[in-house]
């Protein structure tokens, strides 16, 4: 067994209930590629300010190289006995190459170390999901494009409200979507400083460098405060921040997909990968996936206040209260990728059942709003209009019928101010048609917008090839 | 592979994203102890009822003996594929005992077999944090009489209050565990009924007799109504909700002793196996310990309101949403578990570093309270009294002295009504005899508590035995 | 102005931002009738041991109930200046009764004082709400009695699942407010210690006697533990968190009905005074109640959420801090109870349209269940039958069609065992006779459950009337 | 009594139950001033595109302004039989103007009405909280360049660390409140467009024109999907998690400083507004505001996370519940504004009592790091030179005494590389000197950060004048 490398201070063995209690490598040795990172950078910088020479700097190097080849190909000797990933590197970087990996601490802290690693992983985190996002922004813009004339009995309250094109339904998402890409890319702008040199909390006596260490991590700046960067977790809550509106609008369209496909209702068909089926009803098929994103945004929220919780009322500078972030960032992270992974094959491969969605269009007089509106156009105030077309439904609810049952003259009874034009208001294949300005539900509402987000997606693609991930993907998140 | 026992109603090979999103063996495998006892339970039920015969029925019981074995000796074949443990667990079953092994599910749901072994799981979850409680209280007891006549400067607001025996001190947190382990004791009250037999909601066609199946688990009923218990998981939340109590009590007495032991402080010094040192600063010794229990307080707090937010506004039933609670219960169920572990290490080691903690005993004013209490004793209404006192108090602060400081003369210029008894007021050591009645800080009545709590303490043993874990420790939590 | 009653020890008058950040007069002022109680005990226990005299004791309860005469009559100078209830009490005696007034505070501090009050409020509080829940119950019996023998297609995963009695359904809620009301039961028996006479935290040197208090207000025991009383939330944050599972229930049962009398489901139809229309939309008819109580449920998870963090970390004893829970304890408070109150118009009056609810039974093969165990009882082993139905299934949707257009040749294609029994099993009338054991949706389980329920009820009512409110309800909450 | 506005659909008066329970008027009054805003453009945009005439307009207006003053001058007949503010605004409107106000709400719905009171109220609240940071941090820079080279004893874990200068400490609360100011600088920039024009869910059949109203009220566009907007309470989430933020790095000062000002400690002398005195202890002087602002911060959490809470599994488009989101941002919105007005008076305020926070530099070798450091620059590999170090430490403790109370000889008998400069590096005084690199503790460093945000806070200044509140201060929040 070893002992942790700050033992000098202490007169006994480390207890197992120490080491249990404390133990994160099974948690953060998923910071190993950017442990490896930083220490490079961190290695070169030394030996740029002259503390290291150049010798001790490229036997550092090499030993890194080599424990990356080992984490890769699974042969890299994890120890739980040393606590952390950062332990685990240093031990074996010392049983690689010798009195020079004693030197790899130099003008380090594990609080600016791990500050740095986390910062890097989220930022890639931060990436990744906006690729998610593109993916699922594209999905959407498929289907509007071919649905944007498509119809069915849009709600609010779940009762029914007018008719909406099913391609307006699909961008509202990708408006929602699309303020979350917003939202990571400002995370990356905002949190873009290299904890690197700011040691436990004070800086170093040494000649640092963090401006250098800095460029290398492909970070544009070093941190402005020792203090406040080992300190600082501000960037794994903000992002199971965005991570709970992310997940905040996907249970949304879950919840509309679930409601959708439910027997009763029917309106569409969800594709089978996202179903499966009972134990002990064989005619089930159920919307797992769907379900299972609305719960996993239950998940996401209670990480995002667990860490809240976390912070809450910590003295400032780095405690160990800190480690536990980690136990909520990772599922997190995992959670949003793979949902959004899930949501392209939803929106790309449901089917609408265009009979029983089209039957919905003729209940709950989906138009009484247009005839309230076409009133209006014939100056009866809006008030008026929509209590003489309230009294219309009540008419129609009694005699258990539709608008389209009733004669013009039994209309003009209970709405003197109809004319015969009032047919062509209640025909519900107009209703698009008569929607004409921006942001509405009519079709050249519909195509503007699909064209205003082909650029959107553009630009986005743009952004994502300016930004670099600092790991691949497969090596730091496999 | 193997197909999912539900195929039969689907026409495709289940999709690797399927698989992916909704896989959860990695975390419910830790239930087979507890499915095993219900499948056992349910096979001896349907045999009982003539509905399998007594063949199939050894044939089953057989093999789930044999499964139970593979498991415990690290063999039985989990895979991924077959989605969960239950899956897992009938398909092993089939390859061991043929036949009967299909008949396994008869009258059976995955809804009602879930329930069965979550709530069996939390059952035994409670047991086991009452026992650590129980553990906890005695820690407390030993060191609360050993302390029962040391004082130190007892805070509220975290400025000096009045003086407070240690033990006095110390058996606050008894009453606090102690309302956690009555929780604990009513959860297992509230919540024991067997849901075996509900089926996926609504009962079974088959003549079942979920009383049998209830006694067979060690529970004393059968559910009172199907649908409420296939989509239940009141426990869950309860459980956690406990948790976080019980976790709110560690994080303000972990609170407190890293004050205590802070370096400004220094009351007491923390037993070595909570601590450990830096990476950087070589003479560090942190109270790592109870920093991460306070750490894993905000956690705990996270996965209640994730379950919380989970329950919120789903439709009655079952819906694979709920699947995740289990992401939140287990590791809640570690934490508990490992922190009331921890805790009699740090109460029945930590080290009155009796020199500090006495000197602070002379700042602060501290018997101003007594002293304003002796002049209504005197007659002089409380208000006044408390005033004059507080105008004392601002006098010695502007002098830089203590009470101790002034003359009998002085103190009369300022309080009239004092008279030469106030130097035994002022004296500390008379403190704990002041205080006579029950409750207080008096070392009558801190020993009227002890004695209270050794009586409660047997109770909760006798409770405990009378209790019975359904599967044993080593097994299920291996 | 008035300066505040510890001013003593300042020099300077209070600064205008300590009151407005201070302040909580506006929120605990409907503390107003546990305080005056809680004086009055108080007081009483003064006088009976020799510490005030009859007189003292007289003039002072004197004062109070005129103090009480002033708030029932809105007449009361509540002043902002005088930061909290208590001291505004305290303050109006001085002036009303002049010297003795200033002798109530003697051998009480704010702490212990308000731990009281805010006991005494979560005590009735959870009185008024068991109340709520037996009338919730009573509804829920009376439409179960009425509906036992109507089904409707219930669902898992909100696919069509198997017919279910409506009586059924709504028992199953009755098992979830049983279980908040037994919650809420032990609520009071866990919590009935009384802090009075903990004073700050450390008790008093005078002769005071908690058991009388205690006594005085109705609780049947003094504090074990000054130290632990005066710190002590638990029974705040534990209401919450009952209160949190009351409203998940309610919130399921809101999600049930929203969906139930959505415009494309359409089986029940909302009693008017649930629903508002809007402001737009001439036809709208929108379940706007039982979308709050949703709404609400949400409030309740975060003010429950607010304690929890408020309390985690915190140092032992009384902070100011603890102040907060106020804000987060009321208006859950009213909440619960308004929820209460809004649930039986529900539950009396939702009206099933019958047509429409009755048409769903044909869809998604509700009997699949039944057919597979049909073939169970034929010796078919389940895993087999669950298959062979599964297959039908797949055959019926290929070919748009329903089971009972199927003739038994066709069927026995599919699945040979099937003999002409089948069509008994396929008659959904059947389906409530042929569920038979206890907690299935069976009528003949059914009532016995309602039987239960009566009896439960009634053992409910005694428990009621044997707990005693602390002050009536129209002044303490009005 | 009036009827509501969409009585026509319904045959039945209000139930007193539903106007209880549908309620919003005491919280949502205070949307009136934007509510206003928001008719007035939209009455300026039906105008301008012909569907009121200029009349009509021009009596609306007036009646508006009308209203404006009622309210200012608290003589505005608020009812709530009226359901809301909007509804009240409407329904006087109609008194005051007659028919010309049953036009005003034509195109209009509810939806969008108060989507767009509700973002621009967020908007000026992000407004005023920026106004706050700023007034913070100017505080801090003020104090940071009076104490830029005084010490005190730092920690991480609560154990003596390292010395810090406290102007580098205070620099690190500037970068905390530095990013909040940044999120809400891009909070603003991301919820810049105005929904009015959305109408109910679909848009208007009427010629509207979303961008002039847009402009109207000060909105740089108009949305661009009715369906997303009507339903979109992303951006009250945001503030709400940016008041986490802010709030979290309040509590954090405030544990600080509540530590600081302890008795046991006593470094620092908080502003007596700040502190408030006990009812019972005569000499207490504790620090209320800074423990509620502690308490507040876990009152933010809570709202924060019902807000998350409320929006999970929502359908998409308007639904009731997010009435419920008023309840949670309100009260956020003045904890945040209130506690940012008392910060400065602690930072402006608090007094360091030197002597104490001085003598505190003497213990817990807060020189070890830099002993260690001078060691590498002697060549010894950091490892090394960490033990070393810690073993002296362990020397130190041993024979109670501190490093400057060893002769050199006696250090190099541990420390042999050690040499007659040891000296120097154990003078605290050279700490601030020796740490010479960009963003350390050194003074150099410190008064770079000083320059550095004196330029950073012109910038904020710059932006916010730029930027406009819809409402000016004192009528919208007074």
């Amino acid at each position: 067994m070893n002992k942790p490398l700050w033992s000098g201070r202490f007169n006994t063995e480390v207890d197992p209930l120490t080491k249990k209690y404390t133990r994160s490598l099974h948690v953060d040795r998923r910071l190993a590629a950017y442990d490896l990172w930083g220490s490079r950078a961190h290695v070169r910088m030394l030996a740029a300010q002259g503390i290291l020479s150049q010798e001790q700097c490229a036997a550092i190097l090499k030993g890194l190289s080599q424990i990356e080849e080992e984490i890769r190909a699974g042969r890299f000797p994890f120890r739980e006995d040393l606590e952390d990933i950062h332990m685990n590197v240093e031990q074996r970087l010392q049983e690689l190459v010798g009195e020079a990996g004693s030197r790899i601490h130099t003008g380090r802290s594990r609080n600016d170390q791990v500050a740095l690693d986390l910062k890097l992983f989220c930022r890639d985190a931060a990436h990744l999901w906006q690729l998610g996002l593109i993916r699922v922004e594209e999905s959407i813009l498929d289907r509007a494009q071919e649905l944007r004339g498509e119809m069915f009995a849009a709600w609010t309250h779940l009762q029914a409200a007018q008719p909406l094109s099913w391609g307006h339904y699909l961008l509202a998402f990708a408006e929602m979507f699309g303020r979350d890409f917003q939202r990571l890319a400002f995370f990356r702008e905002l949190h873009c400083d290299s904890p690197l040199g700011a040691g436990a909390l004070a800086g170093s006596t040494l000649n640092l460098d963090p401006e250098f260490t800095a460029r290398e991590v492909g970070l544009p700046v070093g941190f402005a405060n020792s203090y406040d960067v080992v300190g600082n977790r501000d960037f794994v809550l903000e992002l199971l921040q965005i991570a709970t509106q992310i997940m905040l609008h996907v249970s949304r369209l879950a919840e509309d997909f679930i409601y959708f496909s439910s027997t009763a209702v029917g309106w569409i068909e969800l594709p089978d990968p996202l179903c499966t089926g009972s134990s002990m009803m064989p005619q089930k098929k159920n919307p797992d996936l769907l379900e299972l994103s609305r719960g996993k945004t239950a998940s996401v929220l209670g990480h995002a206040s667990a860490v809240a919780s976390l912070l809450k009322g910590l003295p400032s500078s780095y405690h160990r209260d800190l480690q536990q972030d980690k136990e909520h960032l990772f599922p997190v992270f995992e959670i949003v990728k793979d949902t959004l992974e899930m949501l392209p094959v939803l929106l790309s491969g449901f089917r609408i059942r265009e009979e029983r969605a089209r039957a919905a269009l003729k209940e709950g007089y989906l138009l009484a709003t247009d005839l309230a509106e076409y009133l209006v156009l014939k100056g009866v105030p809006f008030r008026t209009a929509h209590e003489r077309v309230g009294r219309l439904v009540n008419y129609c609810i009694e005699n258990g019928c539709g608008f389209e049952d009733l004669s013009l003259q039994k209309m003009r009874e209970l709405i003197p101010e109809l004319d015969e034009k009032a047919a062509e208001i209640l025909k519900t294949e107009n209703v698009l048609e008569r929607r004409r300005h921006k942001g509405s539900t009519g079709v050249a509402s519909v195509e503007q917008q699909i064209s205003s987000w082909n650029q959107r997606i553009q630009k986005q693609h743009l952004l994502l090839s300016q930004q670099k991930l600092v790991v691949e993907e497969d090596f730091s998140f496999g």
